[in-house]
């Protein structure tokens, strides 16, 4: 079923190949980023987006940011190891699936003995597990989700947590596409997903390919989506999930929750057990991402709003977790009290 | 106070001047609307909008487009004012306003004995009454609605009901103008509001003119924004109310309501009494506008979703009364039970 690789090495792992999501949907580009430079800036920029995604990237791309000193003595390589992982993970904070990734790599590294190759193998070893058991982990949060899909079932999701957003299937979208795989109906409600429209650009965009119908809806008009029963059920994914099951997500996910508790719809978030954060308590210890004001003061190279005006642009908003009805993951459906004190 | 005038005659009366709102925060042009086929385009691309000001802009538009029609017979010359104004109010058959308005012009050129030119000095008398009347609506609004607040309220508006809106101070803006009239402090969180995004190019450009301060958000942040306690109340216009005090306005406004429910957040709806259709008995009975799905879908001459992507453009939806916490009136604050039967 998967046809789209959204992060993937280039032949000789000396690159980290990425379709570029900046271009979609009007064109299809894939991209080798061959140096640190070129993995912070497509990660910072969204070229790679979606938690787990940029986890895969942030870890094959610390590979290829450290091949250049794999000629170094093992102590240095380590330390210019540990010191580029930093750096990755500084380009978004929010997401928790980048810095356990770089970590996995890192203390990958300092538990393999002998001399910097060897070292340098495992990394990319290492690495690749995680694009692997990502993928494992999608396939396994869709079949544990599409038990929650009756035949027919219309399905509201907020910015991408597609495939595009992971080494496989995607989190949110990986029942719809179990679903329809296994021959079940099923459609889906894309909200745009202010301001840079993952939900028009890309969500929509890789269910069309999958031959899934979908409607794209501006944020504001999900609300009137469910008074009118339009909707049986939310799925969205996660950025980071704490100990008492709170969630940071794409902007507007709150929203989404707020209304969805208003109208008696379940309120699902579907991610793989690498989003939890179990060192925070609750989501008000969660840093918010705060991003450039040019994403909502401008569409291309026009402005919005007037000199003068002030635009916030939190990237994300916290979802207390009394809101989610259950969390889908890779180990089952996970029903309240939610308690994620250990992974 | 007031400096903005969008909607005005041209000095021989033989023209609507308009602001056009297409045009802002880059550019400020006035347009003279001498034709139907002009002042009809000028209300359905919504150069000229805001359910107060496309009334006051039908109802002028119709003595221009009829103009040409005054050496008529004064029979021939009503029938043709009323096919004239049937054409300009199916531009937009969400608003009351604009039928309101044309239905006044109409009846008062029924009213008038004697010849056509007679006829159409009475019919621009009396848009010129609506204009304003509107404006003496908006400063009562304004002055009802400032006792709901404090010094220093932050007040959460969505769409533009501003200046730009009608002949005057706005609606839903009215109190916060009359407030920065009187000395209090006050700021604005604004909803950019897609798809034309009224409240990033016209919400803000008109209150940073007027020096008051305003934040502009995506629509999905609001609801973060009220849980981080960083909104007082919210103030939205109206482009219709029926007899039960349920709300047609700009899609979004519903989510807000929801929104502003759950965080215990006063919700009330500013509307001149010309807002008010006693002739639908509930919200379900408003006439949702279907706009074009290309103002979703498209970014300027940039495709955002991929072909075959079906989309969604409701321009309004419903409020139900029960999340209303107010309406303020040209009549004063109306609180709960409302009725609307009579005007």
């Amino acid at each position: 079923m998967q046809s789209i690789e959204s992060v993937r090495w280039s032949p000789n792992q000396r690159a980290v190949r990425i379709i570029d999501q900046r271009k979609l949907p009007n064109e299809y580009v894939e991209r080798d980023l061959t140096s640190l430079d070129e993995v912070c800036d497509a990660i910072r920029t969204l070229a790679v987006r979606g938690a787990p995604a940029i986890g895969i990237c942030g870890a094959m791309g610390l590979c290829v940011a450290v091949v250049a000193h794999a000629a170094a003595g093992r102590d240095a390589f380590i330390a210019r190891a540990r010191d580029t992982a930093r750096r990755i993970a500084s380009t978004r904070p929010t997401a928790v699936n980048l810095s356990w990734a770089l970590d996995r790599v890192v203390n990958r590294a300092e538990a393999t003995p002998r001399n910097s190759a060897a070292v340098l193998i495992a990394m990319r070893d290492e690495a690749t597990r995680i694009l692997e058991e990502d993928r494992a982990m999608c396939l396994r949060i869709g079949e544990a989700g599409v038990e929650l899909l009756k035949n027919g079932a219309r399905v509201l999701t907020h910015c991408n947590a597609g495939a595009l957003a992971t080494g496989g299937l995607g989190t949110a979208l990986a029942p719809v596409y179990v679903a329809a795989e296994r021959g079940q109906e099923v459609s889906v409600l894309a909200t745009e997903t202010r301001p840079l429209l993952q939900g028009s650009r890309l969500t929509a965009w890789e269910l069309t390919r999958a031959g899934i119908p979908v409607t794209v809806i501006t944020d504001s008009a999900a609300a009137s989506r469910m008074r009118a029963g339009e909707v049986d059920l939310c799925i969205v994914g996660a950025d980071r999930v704490v100990a008492n099951g709170d969630v940071a997500n794409k902007v507007g996910t709150y929203a989404l929750a707020v209304l969805a508790r208003h109208h008696g719809i379940p309120f699902y978030v579907a991610m793989p057990t690498s989003t939890i954060d179990p060192s925070l308590a609750s989501g008000d210890e969660i840093i918010i991402e705060q991003r450039d004001s040019k994403e909502v003061s401008t569409l291309g190279e026009r402005r919005i709003t007037a000199d003068g005006v002030v635009v916030g642009n939190a990237a994300f908003d916290v979802t207390p977790a009394e809101l989610i009805t259950a969390f889908i993951t890779d180990k089952g459906v996970i029903h309240p009290p939610f308690d994620f004190k250990s992974k």
